[in-house]
């Protein structure tokens, strides 16, 4: 459990939680458990999407996978084990950062994000589309929901924790829905162009896989160009929140144009 | 998730909640989301231990297991789902069964029980344990996590349901204890005497596993010893709680002298 934990990666979800706490002018750190939990979530996601049975990789965030280390029994375990601390977590925060309501909303929403109709289902589709060209309707709805749903939740939890409206809810939810597919497009691009150094796993293992990506169905100044769509889109939505939201605007661009 | 929640299987856990509701004269209806989450917890566990990189079952409850019908993925994913869904249900208690701050002990303590250390833990020292000879002490610690954590949480769920006091919620957990092993005992025994049709899976497999046992380590006599004791202890628990236990009483019979 540690040794995927503590591999690093970019803690964008965790960035996003806080973020989205600074806009509400609410202390970042009240987002800790909650911060943790989704962490802990998205690993043991990774740590299971790299199993032999579903995308075989051997390197993720420049180190071993899991089961490389491990094995693959301990691989699973540990992920199982991540997945159910992280609703232990939500449980446990403090009664001045949130009441048992919004507890029980923070894991309500976790469950939904990453279960059968959020993470899982996405993950579910994504296996069964490999080899297949799949339409940009079927690889929008694998990627909103496998990367999506939880970059939402992120910024769905620190709304929760600062007592958001439904109005800026909504609008927050509309930035993370065109966020969550910038970041996959933007993963997409990278798989073409970066470096295994800057992304830490092989180039090109989305060809190698015979993945349908982005660029595949729409070429790669398509996708480029979508990617910036989204991301006017997601800044458009954060404009209209009322919130102060620049540090959210830093981290769109982050995604948008990040290297690794 | 269906094929395996629906492939039956006996029910104990939710079973054994139900009957603890009743020993404090409460409606077991009012169990209903919690026995769906212990049993989702449950099939998961079962799911993912019949993985090939563990235990590798073709056979279960008389079926082929998850991953030989649907493959390793999806396997691996329903269980995924079944776990992440089990959190939702809890939180998803009526507010007139229960309050926010009762559903948050039952999330926690769902969360303690099939976790790292708890159920998790047990499987995990299990899958190192394969091949070498335990002790009774290492046996008995894999059991109580791997098995006894879920029954024992099964009763506790009920006892808070039921608002127990904290005397009879300790007696409840020293007869969830004792079931719990007697329960792990009798599926030694079993597996050694049961035939394929009664236990629903190959007989003598974890001989085949080079699995220490309760009757590898203390003889088909004194398991059957161990057996009986542990059950008398159950029922000694029962008798000091103060509660309507017929029921209890039935289930732990039930469970010291199963065929299946």
């Amino acid at each position: 459990m540690l040794y995927s934990l503590e591999a690093g990666g970019k803690r964008i979800r965790p960035l996003l939680l806080f973020a989205t706490l600074e806009a509400f002018g609410k202390d970042p750190a009240s987002g800790a458990e909650a911060a943790a939990a989704i962490e802990m979530v998205h690993t043991y996601s990774l740590i299971h999407d790299d199993l032999p049975s579903m995308d075989d990789d051997a390197l993720r965030r420049g180190k071993p996978t899991n089961h490389i280390v491990y094995g693959e029994a301990t691989a699973i375990l540990a992920g199982d084990a991540l997945l159910t601390h992280s609703f232990r977590l939500l449980a446990d925060i403090p009664e001045q950062v949130a009441d048992a309501s919004v507890k029980l909303g923070l894991i309500a929403g976790l469950s939904d994000a990453a279960g059968a109709e959020g993470m899982v289902g996405g993950q579910t589709a994504d296996m069964q589309g490999e080899g297949k060209e799949l339409s940009l309707g079927e690889l929008e709805y694998i990627h909103l929901n496998k990367t999506g749903r939880l970059l939402a939740y992120s910024v769905l939890a620190g709304a929760l924790l600062a007592g958001a409206d439904a109005h800026t809810r909504e609008k927050l939810s509309k930035f993370a829905y065109h966020l969550g597919l910038a970041f996959q497009i933007r993963d997409d691009i990278l798989d073409l162009e970066g470096t295994e150094e800057q992304i830490g796993k092989p180039v090109g293992s989305d060809e190698g896989n015979k993945k349908s990506t982005y660029p595949s169905l729409l070429s790669l100044d398509g996708a480029r160009e979508a990617l910036l769509e989204h991301l006017a889109k997601a800044k458009e939505a954060l404009a209209g929140s009322g919130l102060e939201t620049s540090l959210l605007e830093g981290i769109t661009d982050l995604i948008g144009f990040r290297n690794s």
